[in-house]
């Protein structure tokens, strides 16, 4: 990989985006912070605009092009929030957004994509479908894939959800994100050793979609074939660009199950007061899971999104 | 009635509590304006402290006593957010809270209390098994009554959150309390009208708890004899001192139905990714149903509670 995000590409992006986005706030509850037994500082991205920090790596995509780039739109395939995001940001900047949805999509999901004018094709529920279609599209239109995780302008987006939350914490011990396709997480671990080569970087993973864990543990990067987790944003496997950012910088990856995801969902519901997804839950969940690492520590939480289906909760 | 609370109070109470109370934020949702017509600041007291604004006036009762006076504690009945504010403002001076609850009570609520130390006996379900059961606690104890609503200090604290909503946001046109006991309107009312004599001061009640409305309309307070509403912090009829405060500082009063409150709730979960309880959506449940009234301006809303048990939920 001769082309790697740095630090540079953060702050420059935090300069492109950071008219469009929410500065988000950090929270704390003295509740969570007693059963967890230690400082936790959530950086509340479920407040994102568009609900999730997604935001920030599509807007830094979308401003990063020319206008010549930029004229002819973007395109993404997506059944989540990195398709709203797209959406979003396509529309700040006035261009068109192509985005391939699998007809199974929920229905909130496409509501939101097409809330922010995003133009929606909907394909069969395969990995080649959505490739194809997309492909077929970005040929006819001349659009740009902006991809979810795996490209540097994305990765530096998400990057600045770290650069935020270490200017509004210091003496941060630890930071802990989820890690699905791995954008965040190496956005997140880039950032933070750079601003402190101290500080430990964990990423919290589901049982249920554990190939980071198993990747870093072989040391080599193992795609997952199935997945199996309530957490519906960390289902998708590493790249190769976020894997080689992520056995670089981050220290450590716990795992946990969905049970444990649905009680730190709820602990942070009921304590807290906000609405979080569960994918967003995992960071949490493997805090209370391994007290004893984080005894007595500042620990940083990424809270990554806050898009659930009220009809549809798990408790 | 001699002594009514005055913006003076209201002063010295949050001089006297704002140490122990969140200051809590202001938020907007670009979403929900866009749907009501009008810009919206939703005061965030589903942050304070035990989830609700009651809170504050509980604090300011406790905090104006003096040592020898809170020396033998304070009592109170309630099954709802003034147990649980009354008990951590004991536990916070250090003294007593005895806490009379219904023995049919949610669970939740008898943790809640029980978590702040407060003492509990249980009674009957009924408002004279309540109140003499009390009386005799009282009686034995020598401890302090703290009313829910119908209390100078209790009226002034609860005026608190009005200040600081007026402090952060200038320029209100409006602004939309919900109505049960009238603590937190009549404070409410009363201190925004002297800080702003032409703001507008507006009721929002349950139509199945409306005896503040049918009071208004006849000119007399009347209470409520049955309540049937999902707002279960809304139940309460007015007190003979709420009642006085909010004749003369209230502008006009609306009422909504429970699907109204529902409808308003899950707006505010799904858009602004806040937990609140029912009773605090009624405010932008009015709102909704009265867009006309609204239209264009700047509107401040206070969410007045966060507790609802999550296994329960209305959708």
């Amino acid at each position: 990989m001769t082309n790697i995000p740095q630090f540079q590409d953060v702050e420059s992006a935090y300069n492109r985006i950071h008219q469009y986005i929410h500065f988000t706030p950090v929270l704390s509850s003295s509740a969570i912070n007693q059963i967890a037994g230690c400082e936790i500082f959530f950086k509340c991205e479920n407040f994102q605009k568009v609900g999730a920090f997604k935001f920030r790596g599509a807007c830094n995509a979308v401003f990063s092009l020319t206008d010549q780039q930029a004229s002819k739109g973007v395109g993404t395939h997506s059944s989540g929030n990195h398709a709203a995001a797209l959406a979003l940001a396509a529309q700040i900047r006035a261009i068109d957004a192509y985005i391939v949805m699998p007809e199974n999509a929920p229905e909130i999901k496409k509501m939101a994509v097409k809330g922010y004018g995003g133009k929606i094709t909907f394909c069969k529920p395969t990995l080649q479908a959505r490739e194809d279609t997309l492909d077929a599209i970005l040929k006819s239109t001349g659009a740009i894939m902006v991809h979810p995780y795996n490209q540097n302008e994305v990765i530096a987006g998400q990057g600045t959800c770290a650069l935020e939350l270490l200017q509004q914490c210091d003496c941060l011990d630890a930071i802990v994100a989820p890690v699905g396709g791995g954008g965040l997480l190496s956005g997140t671990s880039m950032t933070a050793k750079y601003l402190n080569p101290e500080i430990e970087v964990i990423a919290a993973e589901p049982e249920g979609a554990d190939d980071a864990f198993r990747s870093f543990q072989k040391g080599e990067r193992i795609p997952v074939t199935s997945t199996n987790t309530i957490a519906d944003g960390l289902l998708t496997s590493l790249g190769e660009l976020t894997w080689t950012i992520i056995r670089k910088n981050v220290d450590r990856i716990y795992t946990c199950t969905d049970p444990d995801i649905i009680e730190a969902m709820w602990l942070i519901w009921e304590r807290m007061k906000i609405v979080v997804e569960p994918s967003a839950a995992v960071a949490l969940a493997i805090i209370l899971k391994h007290k004893n690492v984080f005894k007595g520590k500042r620990v940083g939480v990424i809270l990554t999104g806050g898009n659930v289906d009220l009809g549809k909760l798990p408790f």
